[in-house]
């Protein structure tokens, strides 16, 4: 089975620059199939903020109503991902930005807006796997934004966590795949102001231990849930790590098992 | 040899939500390897003037700083390219939107700031036509808005209409070629004012005349000149009509031929 690697890298490391660049070099020199999807920043809230759009957020999540939903196309789709793509060709990695809607390629539902309306947010339905094998196999590399489609002409702002996790999924079918989940930090800490607090590893057990100590809490819970889905569902081997994870080897991580 | 039609719109068009979501429905239904491109229209320099971003024109081009190139990114390859593509796929058009970095398609070279400086504006060196081909072939209709790169990690601004002219040219290699430029108007007009005043065809005699007269000038011209070197480079039919023509077998038009 051919190997993919599917690296999500996380809204710090779009913030930051010197982390941007050194990842993006990082990725191109990955070797064989890859896919890339990256999150958003504080920049569209920035630029909410320069337009007097107000930024609504429920437990870390954004609500995105009519004038956010432009925002993140504009920034998330536009801005983010055609410097990632012109950066990474500067690389010689020959990248092609997408969101879900560009051939199709994830379909979602808008989510139901009770209990929470979380405005035009996509809860993925689909993963067009044959597309995303033809760009592979002809050497493109796709570099996905956290927006998708619902095929009725509406797109929809999508968790790109979840979106790394489906698309690793999806193709586990024809792929044996690895999901790297990329950020600022070592890994998964057990203090959060402590970078040597490191937990080198988690399993299903352990997770639920430290979920009860309230030791993981908060955005860390859901990016597990996707890693143990992903796990659960034929992808080989899932990390959470430094974003200098992919240009070196001996970089310290959290392995993710079940 | 196969056909391609290649269909460029307009800024006008993309103001107007009632002739966009007439294009693309018939542009939905035009059976066959087909590609979008489209301009920009006011949005960008509306948007600008809530950022407080100056608009800067020369002889009716925009002046690309690297604030109003920020801006175009997000307009032209977010928010409009995005919104066409998920339209196009609501109307079970495969659409995948792209920029000249995405997959290498279109690489340029910023243009010399002598005479006039343009800032970020580039001018088209090379159209990869394999990957645009392989998408054809793959049922996948390539919709490009009006921003390349220099392959050093630099996007340009890139004029639509040059866009669709390179890109015809590039693909008469293995097509044969229909270019289709589509604005709000039934065609070229002799008097601007008068929709009657359409002159049905126009041939590199006719041209210079109307242009000695002054009958076509400003836009027109540039617009011209991409029509005729397409025709020079093998492009087999060009036209400029009303947005209505895909969708209307006798809709009214300005032929050129050489």
């Amino acid at each position: 089975m051919k190997q993919l690697k599917i690296v999500k890298i996380g809204g710090n490391i779009i913030d930051n620059p010197s982390y941007l660049t050194q990842i993006l070099k990082d990725f191109a020199a990955v070797e064989g199939p890859k896919i890339l999807i990256h999150g958003g920043g504080i920049l569209a809230s920035e630029f909410n903020k320069k337009l007097n759009i107000k930024t609504k957020m429920h437990e870390g999540r954004r609500i995105t109503d009519e004038k956010n939903l432009e925002t993140v196309i504009m920034i998330y789709a536009g801005l983010i991902n055609k410097n990632i793509v012109a950066t990474l060709q500067s690389y010689q990695c020959n990248a092609i930005g997408l969101t879900g809607a560009d051939a199709n390629l994830i379909t979602s539902k808008k989510r139901s807006s009770s209990p929470i309306d979380y405005g035009f947010v996509g809860d993925i339905e689909e993963v067009n796997t044959s597309t995303i094998a033809l760009l592979l196999e002809n050497n493109i590399t796709p570099a996905f934004c956290a927006i998708t489609h619902n095929q009725k002409g509406q797109l929809l702002n999508t968790n790109a966590d979840t979106i790394a996790a489906k698309i690793a999924i999806a193709m586990s079918k024809n792929y044996e795949t690895e999901l790297i989940y990329c950020f600022e930090k070592e890994g998964v800490l057990a203090n959060i102001d402590n970078p040597n607090s490191l937990i080198p590893s988690i399993n299903k057990t352990s997770y639920e231990d430290l979920k009860k100590r309230n030791i993981i809490h908060s955005g860390m819970l859901p990016k597990l849930e996707n890693c143990f889905n992903a796990l659960n569902q034929n992808v080989k081997k899932v990390i959470i790590s430094n974003y200098k994870v992919l240009g070196k080897q001996d970089c310290k991580h959290t392995s993710i098992t079940l």
